[in-house]
């Protein structure tokens, strides 16, 4: 039941791969649960149009309101979270947290909610919901919000691995940093074998937390709530492609 | 994937039991989903002390103002919907769907947001979380707010049965309407029997969706994310006693 972040124990001040191992292993889950929440809803196009009046769409106006509450609450004060609209936030109206500076300063500003935010509405959504309106459009954008969340935490995540595996092998690293080798770093973080591990698993999630439990099956009964196939197909396209170019972005920084 | 509401089909304007129970099947999901990801923080308490210079405590704010954005988005046209700050709910501003009107209009204004409040702060989270503070108030709050409304919406789908169950047998509610005695009504309602069932479902799907699913396990590991015990106890001292109370009053003012 303990929480776990990808941000190192506040009193130790350690950074362990295997801490933020554990911590992305466990987002998987909320990541899943959100993929199956969302899939409730049809896709309510009505949300994503530019045509209600505001300076966006709704699921825009939704997001980006609910955003600054949250950010009155400190959320962005965690360099953990990262706004999806974050020009504009207002400042925390609670005393913020100290949290320990472990990331380098100038990557930790690296952002890539935009790409996240393209890819989610524009690619991966229609293969995850069925067409159609029921009306739900606020229950449906919170859900968006919820899947947003957690795909941005888990993708910026890659800075905390990044700074690990730096601090593990300086050597290895500054080489093709100084030399600002995107494809030498790209090389160095990719692990084919851990990556299909990942998207075994992730399937995996899919299957058991989308099957229907009844009380009378004892096993996974072969329906789902949504695709476990597209879960994968998540991970593989979208999820750890990105998560490396945080990687990737943060180490280019890393020297500055 | 269908989207599953208490409300009828919009077409067809019936309201049938077996589409309703399924969606409370349906949302018993959803609600171990949110209790599994509160459990991801600790209890945090300074969200729930009166002392950060609001009309409230942290989490009043942020529930209240989250609630505003939603009404905006039509959230609370939804007669399946209440509102846990229903004064002073900004108008939708996007153009409401038109729900059919299946309740009984004196019934439709139920509101138990109010014990639910107090039972979930109160009573249930103590027991659902660690105790401790890491700092994550608004993502803590956020996950509150979906346990909330996941309960409330569960609660609320009373009205649905009540009406449904009147429509089914109305000689049989008529007479204790008609002397309002409340204590009759709560035993036509009350199925010992279904009741158990839906204890052990709810126990078994926080079983299901808490394991730690690896790629090794093939059968549930024996770890949990929350105790099922306490999913089902929920349902059994305050998810059912009140969706029956949302039933009774619903029922008493039914002849209004």
């Amino acid at each position: 039941m303990a929480d776990v972040n990808c941000n190192p124990d506040l009193a130790s001040n350690k950074l362990s791969l295997d801490e933020i191992r554990d911590s992305l292993i466990r987002q998987e889950d909320t990541i899943v649960f959100c993929l199956i929440e969302r899939a409730k809803f049809p896709l309510n196009p009505k949300l994503y149009h530019r045509n209600h009046g505001f300076t966006g769409s709704l699921v825009e106006f939704i997001v980006r309101e609910t955003e600054a509450i949250q950010a009155k609450a400190g959320r962005y004060e965690n360099p953990e979270e990262n706004a999806f609209f974050p020009e504009h936030l207002p400042r925390p109206l609670v005393h913020p947290r100290k949290y320990p500076k472990v990331l380098h300063p100038s990557g930790a500003s690296i952002n890539m909610n935009k790409p996240i935010w393209d890819f989610y509405f524009n690619k991966f959504l229609p293969l995850l919901v069925a067409d159609g309106d029921d009306g739900n459009y606020a229950a449906t954008a919170a859900s968006d919000l919820a899947c947003l969340q957690a795909l941005s935490r888990r993708i910026h995540c890659g800075k905390y691995v990044a700074e690990v595996k730096f601090r593990d092998a300086p050597h290895e690293y500054e080489p093709p940093i100084r030399s600002q080798e995107r494809d030498s770093l790209m090389k160095l973080l990719t692990f084919e074998a851990v990556e299909e591990m990942v998207k075994k698993r992730v399937e995996k999630k899919a299957r058991v937390f989308g099957q229907e439990v009844t009380l009378n099956n004892t096993v996974d009964g072969g329906k789902y709530k949504i695709d476990p196939l597209l879960a994968a197909r998540l991970y593989d396209e979208w999820v750890m492609p990105l998560t490396k170019e945080v990687e990737v972005e943060y180490l280019l920084r890393r020297l500055e």
